[in-house]
């Protein structure tokens, strides 16, 4: 193999292997990148046996061929070499050595075999679609923070991908949740979409796709089978493992008919549950919430260090009520809404509360309370 | 105590007190700054037993008084209030807690005597000069990174603050060195230090007052004893301990007549170097250089991973020569250079080399060799 390749073509297509590979694994030809060239494009390769990565970029191939070689290495090497420098990689099969040089700078890293790389067994996939990158950014960005990330309950270590029943008809839809929060995002439904299967897409596979999604105008490809799920652009393909485990039925801790609604500007809000929290002790950080007509009061006791309150003008008819809640859960969720106002409903002080932006039903989230 | 105070000033005074207490404590009011207001003039005091920081800011004192409250909170609180704001810090003296209220924000912070706040015992300076800023930090900033961080070697724990014979006469001089680099900085002797006992500044101490020198207008004034050293500007005192301890001898080890003279080009230098190490395995990280006429290779040989060698133009007359460096002692020491070239000066690969920048010698590095 021999290829010559521009550094920054080869720079982004070297950080996305290098962030796929483990950084600690027992198997070697893990903690490589296996790189293809052939005809005008060589494609760069990474696993870790649950998401494979291939990146296909164009380059100038004088000796078709393949191997592996470490891919944080390589990264770092293609990092430090100067903007713009053409680099030319070149393996002669003998040595066991890929040559890497740019300008007066020449590197001989050590390579394992390409027939030892565990290229992902190619699959067939019930379900294809196509689906503009925002919308994806926008189901599994809204989602994400909810993923548990205790492993003994692994069906939810991800987010739940799936055709339902929205308000206005059939969606596609992400939920994911930890047991304390849930987001549930909903998306018109692509056509060819209908019957895909649902699949509980792992958090790694999450933060790897995000990468996909950047580019607003790219549209993205995406195969679904019961085992296996696929997010792939001309240049890109990300397979992923399903998580093996069947997602609980969430929509029965979504209540429909909290009463009590309270509107709060959500920037605001967030604000001030911050600044309150800050007295409490890392542990808790319950935050309680006091609501009267059109005030809210923001609580925290801390008996060791201190206390805080702050009062916030907001839209509430209520009776009175106290709630409280982990200032870490609120925040996060204040933090996904989009428009100016966050509404609230909440029924008990001992039930979860439904926050939305206003009456769009197509971004749920849901929170227990704490008791203060 | 009642004060009032713009929250920009508070938090600048606020930060440097936070930085200076210990994160990890037995003696609950040393992660306490203690509060004093009196005229129109509020000063925040913070110690770790070794430093004692001093900021004086201008506040309405409502009420005089003082009190000691948690540093990290008050800042993490003082941080999140939003700019502009104007805070009020009251203490009722029964209550034993501090009210901070901004806008609708109050909190109530546990507070501990002030009697219990260990103030730091007033010296008999011996000696007692000023220094433009710009000048203790370059001082400071050239040697720092040559400070030792072996707790067994305690004596190198700090820079040698002294004065000495320099090129051009008497200097006031910055030494550290861990045994593998050393670092010499000569500057003009301030009138007033001729008589300065040699202290050993301590790393925390030096951090701490790296935040004094910023300003390039401000004129430091400096107070030197056999045990303290104060550097302050009207608004700010720094006091520390200095290391009870004798600084070795550095001149024994500073070479004098090494013959074999190199000039590079220092970013060049440095670039080439940080690219070659990426190869080399995280421990040893060895960079041999090999010189012949204006010409230097540099070479990493790591049998796990692989090799790395890269060419630099240089001036360079005398005969070939082998000689191998820790990069990231190589990286540090070009780092430090100011100007476009270093100079470097050799005598044999198993002796000390001498970095230097151009013929100037009122900054001077050392740097052991290593076997490659």
């Amino acid at each position: 193999m021999k290829i010559s390749i521009e550094r920054g073509t080869l720079l982004r297509a070297v950080a996305q292997a290098q962030s796929v590979v483990e950084r600690r694994n027992t198997i070697p030809i893990l903690a490589n990148v296996l790189i293809e060239a052939e005809g005008e494009q060589v494609s760069f390769r990474a696993t870790d046996l649950d998401i494979e990565v291939i990146d296909r970029v164009p380059a100038q191939v004088l000796r078709p061929g393949a191997t592996t070689v470490a891919a944080v290495t390589l990264h770092e090497i293609v990092r430090k070499l100067p903007e713009g420098a053409l680099v030319q990689l070149s393996d002669d099969g003998a040595s066991g050595r890929l040559s890497v040089e740019a300008g007066r700078s020449r590197f001989q890293l050590a390579t394992l075999p390409r027939e030892d790389f565990p290229v992902m067994a190619s699959s067939e996939y019930s379900s294809n679609f196509a689906a503009p990158a925002p919308v994806l950014r926008r189901l599994f960005d809204k989602s994400r923070f909810a993923i548990s990330t205790e492993e003994t309950r692994y069906y939810l270590n991800g987010v739940y991908m799936h055709v339902a029943d929205g308000e206005t008809g059939r969606v596609l839809r992400c939920v994911a949740t930890d047991g304390h929060r849930l987001a549930r995002i909903d998306a018109p439904l692509p056509p060819g979409a209908e019957d895909m299967p649902g699949v509980i897409v792992p958090k790694k596979t999450v933060e790897q796709l995000r990468k996909l999604l950047d580019d607003d105008e790219a549209e993205i490809a995406v195969s679904v089978s019961e085992t296996k799920v696929r997010f792939a652009t001309p240049e890109i393909t990300l397979t992923s493992k399903v998580i093996d485990g069947t997602f609980p039925d969430y929509s029965r801790v979504i209540p429909v008919n909290n009463p009590r609604r309270m509107e709060v500007d959500a920037a605001e809000f967030a604000q001030a549950v911050d600044r309150v929290a800050t007295v409490s002790s890392e542990r808790s950080r319950a935050v309680k919430m006091i609501l009267d007509e059109d005030r809210l009061l923001l609580s925290v006791n801390a008996p060791d260090s201190g206390a805080a309150e702050e009062e916030l003008a907001v839209a509430y008819a209520d009776d009175h009520l106290e709630i409280g809640f982990n200032a870490k859960y609120l925040l996060e969720i204040a933090g996904q809404v989009d428009r100016e106002n966050a509404v609230f409903l909440f029924n008990s002080p001992a039930d979860p509360t439904v926050m939305r932006e206003g009456n769009d039903m197509s971004a749920v989230y849901v929170v227990m309370p704490m008791r203060v």
